[in-house]
């Protein structure tokens, strides 16, 4: 230990563990081994900068230590804060010296004489909202990419097709784009997968154990995809209609399922009814074609109608002025608003698209309209680190309360693969684990939407090389943290693919790899069983190349979870945790006794008390 | 008339007309209004130059006019022919000067002094054969492209779809091809028309007035136009199989209408059972992947397997070597060979893709095994005037006799096209007529396939810039001239397109042309009723811009078409026919007395005598 010491993670140092809720208080504790230390300050600077830096004396205590208590009482937000230390030998001039976070990261800190140097902690101050209901913290999701899930139409015909489209010869076609010489997409590709072909999959999902759908977009759009929105308040016809979305609805409700939908607000489609570019909505209707049109004050022109803003510069999608009252009101204000329409019908949650493109007030709009329902969910697509996320020169206030439930959980993908693509160690994989932990809110902690793939990602198969055993450990570090675990449809099956297209095959229906579906089921089981793993708090460890997850669900369970991400066997040696378990050493060291973790296996025990 | 004149198409000058059967008797005589000729020879040369060069020495006769009688005793086949007169003015040196033809084209000649300017004419000797079958030389074709006509399944599905094939969404979809960014076709598109579809079609086509189906490949192949075939023996799964091709042929011979199949001979599909490139029809089977498949010997390696010779060097289409004696059993040889097998089945004809690829040999063999059966027909795909085409240095053998029925007569289409795109006169476009029919055996003249457009041309409608009363035209020209007229799919519904793919789209069934389909119907009736226009001979004549054909047969009708390819009404002048009619002057000034035929429009009439 050094001379000054301070690690955010240990309760001896700051207590309570991570972020706080608004009107708490936390204390602080910095051990300072110095004889000649004059002054030690708390300096804590709210975040948007309203209400300046505080500079907090903290109290000497025995064991040369110092401390204070900070109370919350303020506004909800990011907190920064570090500690300064006046140091003053005799004879000499006073010195002072800063101690701050790792990198910006929490847990252990570092001393610097250089303020430039800092990098101060991060305190998370959120405020107490409705926590996401049970059926979605105790749920386990299944991704569908609609076109490519399954056809129940009786002669697996296609519904609506669209014009000047091709549809795959068979489902086991490898998806390609269909591009001119420009490399521009000129026809969609289409497999056909329809809302039917869902309701009649329903027994298998829930054979596998999934309780909840995600759907990626439904409505109708020009692409595949869906993310160019053509009409918000239709069922795309490829998909089916409103009468086959209620059954769904109703099918899934029955099975005590829920479904969350995609909502793409940020944009439209070039092609769309409030845009309608090439007039598929009518020769004179729509923004671009019509100057007087409703529509016309939702896009920015800078040159009309030729010129306009568009997502990340895609003309195909036109960008949504989200500061317009009308369309405000259209996509959840109004009383027949987009959100509300659907919620009303029986959409259990949303998850929105590109949300680092909508306002908080947008969020947060969509959030009260929503909480109008009982027990609706709204998760953001974010790929970071939400809680500091900045985007467009804003710190995003989604997880500070009021605004999102959770967001897709692309940081904890990211340290899956790390470890186990033989990136980063064990411990360095415990530790980002912590940060995350830390800087969450642990209601959006436990709501986060957890993925080791998506349609936006490759294959987690393909990533790593086909290897079963490491596809295992995967899927078994997804479904053992705290989040939601979301399963890509056709991963459990075996699907493999680089980049879109590839991650977005049809799915094998004839050839499902039975081990990984074994293997996810198994997991859909534990988890289900296993109270711990939904609700109990996080304890990250690493021991001998071993990355180790304690979960700890008070008083009554605890469910340990090793995995060996190297290509030897191991055995557990000394217990190095992130933060420190309320659990004794020796129940652990009596669990773990005598295993040996094969190389790239795991090992899931679980005890009861009481 | 010049001091020397000859005139091949009239009876007067060379006797009878036109080609000349084996061991018939051919009479010149040329008009030499010179009075120092010293002599007057025939120099008629057999063209494969076997027989050499023959000199006969004219007899003079009454008008300065000389005469011979040629007897074509010897082996069918071309001749060509010109005159050498020999002047002498007293006290001169002697002067040779030669007739010929004007630049290789029958009809009035020319006189020069130096043989290397001289064109001789043109003698056609062939071998009486059988006929064509009735059915055929009165029956009006419609030629099926069979992916784009009709889909006959009751849900439209796609009976057997090919992995990695992409189906238009809609039968409106404009056709395209899927390239890779070499310009490489990359997956085939397919709009699913099938057997099935053209059976439920069948009261169409009787409606319409089809009489004879001419479809395109549809055995076993790779692509949409099947000219890639994988699988001679069978029908590919996507167009149905054996047995509902036995329905087609079974439910057409109950309607009186008759079939004719694509041979395509001349090389095969790479990914096919014989060459098997991507191992499609087994892992070590085929020329390609097996050194000792029975196949290796059909085709040329000159770098096994890498390098091998192909259709015009397109790898795709590896080229049969039709001097095998194996592939010759294999399509026409053996008991159980391609023609026999789908003859024995009912087929009726074949057109012969390429033929100019086939050996002469090799089409007197599928000839051969054809004529086992009654009533079959065998077309061959020939672009220009296939009785002196040269193919690979061989002049080709195609209509002496024994070889092919007939061949698809482009040159017709070519004249026609000219004609009403104003590119040529209605002078112009006699003679060309007179051309093709002095040069074809009677009865080749009669069996020739006469299109206005096929798979490999532009939509006719396209040509004549959706001009309806030209193409009106171009319709009556098709069937009013000699020879059996084909529809091609979709032309009489009003397709438009241009060149592949445009001209393959999908038959429009729910948006037919009424004013092109009454268009074709009227003249499938009219070709019916008037027997003039089947067994009639041709003559054709062209008056103040008007183009004229006179049908006639004798000794009981006339049938007289009158096409005015002027932005400008007109009425018959002078008639100038290019051969003289065996009608007298006054009956045909009685049936065109008064007529006025309007800019872009045509005139029928027909009389019957006795």
């Amino acid at each position: 230990m050094t001379a000054i010491y301070f690690n955010s993670w240990l309760e001896e140092y700051k207590q309570p563990f991570g972020a706080i809720e608004k009107g708490d208080t936390v204390t602080f504790s910095i051990a300072v081994q110095e004889s000649v230390v004059e002054q030690v300050l708390l300096v804590m600077r709210k975040e948007d900068g309203e209400q300046g830096v505080e500079k907090i004396n903290m109290s000497p205590q025995e064991e040369l230590r110092y401390t204070c208590a900070y109370s919350l009482e303020q506004r909800a937000g990011l907190y920064f804060y570090y500690f300064e230390i006046l140091k003053k030998e005799a004879g000499q001039e006073a010195e002072i010296l800063y101690f701050g976070s790792n990198q910006g990261k929490g847990g252990a800190g570092v001393l610097t004489p250089a303020l430039g140097d800092l990098h101060p902690y991060q305190l998370t101050c959120y405020e107490k909202t409705d926590p996401a209901p049970d059926w979605y913290r105790k749920g386990i999701v299944y991704q569908i990419f609609p076109d490519r899930f399954y056809n129940g139409n009786p002669h697996k015909e296609i519904s609506q097709p669209k014009k000047n489209t091709f549809i795959y010869g068979t489902w086991e076609d490898e998806p390609m784009y269909i591009k001119d010489e420009q490399g521009e997409i000129i026809r969609w590709d289409f497999y056909g997968g329809n809302l039917q072909g869902i309701i009649e999959k329903i027994p298998y999902l829930k054979e596998l154990g999934v309780t909840v759908l995600y759907l990626n977009p439904i409505f109708e759009a020009a692409s595949n995809h869906r993310y160019d929105t053509g009409d918000y308040l239709a069922i795309d016809g490829m998909l089916g209609d409103e009468k086959i979305f209620q059954q769904l609805l109703d099918c899934l409700h029955e099975n005590d399922m829920q479904l969350i939908l995609d909502g793409v607000f940020s944009h439209v489609g070039r092609n769309s009814r409030y845009f309608n570019y090439d007039g598929r909505y009518g020769e004179y209707e729509g923004a671009y074609r019509k100057p007087e049109s409703r529509y016309r004050q939702w896009f920015k022109f800078s040159d009309y109608p030729q010129e306009y803003k568009s997502w990340w510069g895609v003309k195909d999608l036109p960008e949504a002025d989200k500061e317009n009252h009308d369309f405000q009101q259209f996509i959840y204000g109004e009383k027949d608003s987009v959100i509300e329409k659907w919620t009303a019908m029986g959409v259990d949650g949303w998850r929105l698209d590109v949300a680092d493109e909508l306002p908080d007030f947008f969020i947060d709009g969509i959030r009260q309209t929503l909480d109008q329902h009982p027990k609706k969910v709204l998760i953001g697509e974010v790929w970071e680190d939400a809680s500091n996320k900045i985007s467009y020169g804003q710190r995003r206030q989604y997880v500070f309360g009021g605004g999102l439930h959770g967001v897709m959980n692309y940081p904890f993908r990211e340290n899956i693969l790390g470890l186990l693509q033989e990136k980063q160690s064990a411990k360095d994989t415990a530790e980002k684990l912590t940060v995350l932990q830390e800087n969450y809110p642990a209601d959006i902690f436990a709501n986060n939407l957890n993925n080791i793939g998506t349609h936006d990602s490759e294959r987690i198969a393909t990533l790593l090389e086909n290897n079963f055993s490491k596809l295992s450990l995967a899927v078994g570090l997804m479904f053992a943290l705290p989040g939601v675990p979301t399963i890509y449809y056709g991963d459990e099956a075996g699907l493999t693919g680089g980049k879109d297209p590839e991650n977005r095959k049809f799915f094998p229906w004839h050839s499902i790899d039975s081990d990984t579906y074994t293997c996810y089921q198994e997991w859909t089981m534990k988890r289900k069983e296993t109270e711990a793993l939904v609700q109990g708090e996080l304890y990250s460890f690493y021991s001998n190349g071993l990355l180790g997850l304690l979960r700890y669900s008070k008083p009554a369970q605890l469910a340990l979870y090793l995995v060996n991400p190297q290509n030897q066997d191991a055995s557990i040696k000394e217990l190095n945790f992130t933060r420190k378990p309320p659990i004794s050493t020796d129940i652990l060291e009596e669990l773990l006794s005598g295993v040996v973790v094969l190389a790239w296996d795991d090992y899931f025990v679980t005890k009861d008390f009481g």
